[in-house]
């Protein structure tokens, strides 16, 4: 096993926060003068089977432990997944039949070991426990805890407070969690910092189980390709880790410029040294580098720099991505500001208007001056708003 | 069946709420139409066995149900017991085992089947369903309410307010409660004014069951002997039913004077004409009359004339009441104030003297007039304060 030092050095790579922060570097040493691995625990509720970027935060550092010899232990909750983790919602989830959330379980888990050796991950399907769980021992574990403090809980006292339903089986969900740490013995659990609350329950459950309680290790909630909002499919801003090495360059290669420095600590492992500077003297550059990385992790290097290069003919305007949409229209005169809404590149003609006079729309190449423009379309056309919108404009056949 | 208009004559009798209002009616008015007597239910966690007057109220009315014709069915929550119902608690009920609660039960029926007919009870231990109920339908059911709804109870919303611990597994026991109500299919719970909310949860989740939902029917708290505070074992004011007959006709005998009229309609069938007009009249023949009602109910007419008979030779001083404390005093000379302390009658001798300036203090049938004087016990004496508190000196021999 690498020294201690040596595994802090990995492990302590991006983390947000440890608590309680002295036991870390303990467990570790303990575990080093045993040569018993630590049990790292990571709770999944595979309500929705597609993984993104920002899921792989947490997963890399599962893989960053098991390269470090410790043992990754997966809970997939079956069980607590019925239930939904309320965590940072606004709302109650919509419950899901295990049917449902099994089949999820299958896709997840296909993703997950993309990133994590399925080699050395022991599986855990919850419903093993909670599906034989009486109602006494559920009163037990609900007893565990008050209603106050479960309002403490960020989401719960805003929800609570802005008089937004809160259900009272969602008060069962941290502690169902919380349960898991005791069937799995674990000695770290991982997670977004949206998670302490649940991971503090496994601590406290453990310590009255008589057991070495886990310690919490948060890792920060990645932000998406708009650098607003956390990465999200509902968002629009997320990178899936199935989607094509051609996306995946594209998307990287184009996320907000504030983003490159916390992906390349985040989603490489390149060391600091190397990015730092490259994002200060050449930006582009940089998030070159930084889509080669990502995407050569999920593909190869090979398949990366091909994206790059097609890539590179998108921006030249030779070539056009992946994912542009194709629009069909009659053949005939259009107004380019009417020809810019009927294929949904903008909802008003005001905001249409603007765009042309920044000379941000082209039509197939040719930057458009003039907003009274008449169009003649008899052919095949790519309509360009500004970098990164493409549209494809196909003949509707006048011959039927 | 008797007609509509009997039932509700009886039935309405002390009744405090029914909850709705309206379908009571309905109810027994389906139930004379088609031969099928009505549920009626009754929950008790036998967590204290000892049965009061105050508990009589409810069981009283079960009995009304039977002779009508309708159908009592008892739980037993055994298994709600184990959590204990959190209703008008300041604080949180410690658990009790399952071989308690059973032991209690079984004490509790014994007393409870001096009122209700036992063969016509249907009785259930809820433990039948819950120690086989999953996790997920607990969960099932604690998605039916939100926290809020929860916290809007008033003992919850009083402890949550005060800041008064509430633990999470309190919030699971109206809903035990409630489920209860779908498993025996109830028309009507019977309880106290302080079993509402639960009642109510118990026709919530009947009606997500798409069962027609029970009514609940709510009795008024029985207020103790002193008239002040409800009936309870641990404020003392309370008469139970498991106290023989001279101990219960004293009690019943010496309430408070404005108890008469609630007791007479909550603990006798006296009808109302009979009694009004004599506690108007002649409040002690009033109450006289009603402690004959009652310690018949559990005796019969003859124990409770000779019980009558023994109370009236206590207040003309001839004898002494059966439950009267016995103190042992050394032989020798006491100040009457010193006296009266030491017994434990009073707690100071500024409350002792304006006792004795008031005529209130007799030795031995002698009232006592000057609070300087010196006494002389060499033998036996009996204290008397006020009308119905005595201590019987007796002499520690000196001899040993």
């Amino acid at each position: 096993m690498p020294s201690l030092e040596e595994q802090l050095s990995v492990l302590m790579r991006g983390v947000q926060e440890v608590v309680p922060e002295n036991e870390l570097a303990k467990k570790i040493q303990k575990s080093i003068d045993t040569g018993v691995p630590l049990r790292i625990k990571l709770g999944v509720d595979p309500t929705a089977p597609d993984i993104h970027l920002g899921h792989t935060v947490v997963m890399r550092k599962l893989r960053q432990f098991q390269d470090l010899g410790h043992q990754v232990v997966l809970i997939v909750g079956d069980y607590t997944a019925m239930i939904g983790d309320p965590s940072g919602r606004n709302s109650t989830r919509p419950r899901l039949s295990h049917e449902q959330v099994m089949e999820n379980a299958k896709e997840y888990q296909e993703q997950f070991f993309k990133i994590v050796n399925r080699e050395k991950t022991e599986i855990r399907y919850n419903g093993d426990w909670f599906s034989k769980m009486s109602f006494n021992k559920v009163t037990e574990l609900a007893g565990s805890i008050t209603v106050a403090q479960m309002l403490e809980r960020k989401d719960f006292k805003t929800r609570y407070t802005n008089a937004q339903e809160i259900s009272v089986h969602e008060f069962l969900y941290p502690l169902m969690q919380g349960y898991d740490s005791i069937e799995i013995k674990s000695d770290v659990e991982l997670g977004g910092t949206d998670q302490k609350f649940n991971v503090l329950r496994g601590r406290d459950l453990q310590q009255r189980e008589g057991m070495e309680p886990q310690i919490g290790l948060f890792m920060p909630i990645l932000l998406g390709t708009d650098g607003e909002q956390k990465m999200s499919k509902s968002f629009g801003n997320y990178v899936g880790i199935n989607e094509t090495a051609d996306t995946m360059f594209h998307k990287v290669y184009n996320i907000a410029d504030n983003l490159t420095e916390s992906w390349f600590e985040l989603l490489t492992d390149k060391p600091k040294s190397e990015f730092s500077d490259l994002i200060k003297k050449d930006i582009l550059q940089a998030k070159r580098v930084l889509a080669l990385d990502i995407v050569s992790q999920y593909y190869d290097a090979a398949a990366a720099e091909a994206a790059a290069e097609r890539e590179k003919a998108i921006h030249s305007g030779n070539e056009l991505p992946s994912d542009t949409p194709e629009v069909k229209l009659a053949a005939g005169n259009y107004g380019i500001l009417d020809l810019l809404i009927s294929i949904g590149a903008f909802a008003s003609k005001g905001e249409a208007r603007r765009m042309i006079q920044n000379s941000g729309v082209k039509i197939s190449g040719r930057i458009v001056s003039d907003f009274n423009e008449q169009l003649m379309i008899d052919n095949e056309a790519v309509v360009q708003v500004g970098k990164r919108k493409f549209y494809r404009v196909v003949l509707i056949s006048t011959l039927l």
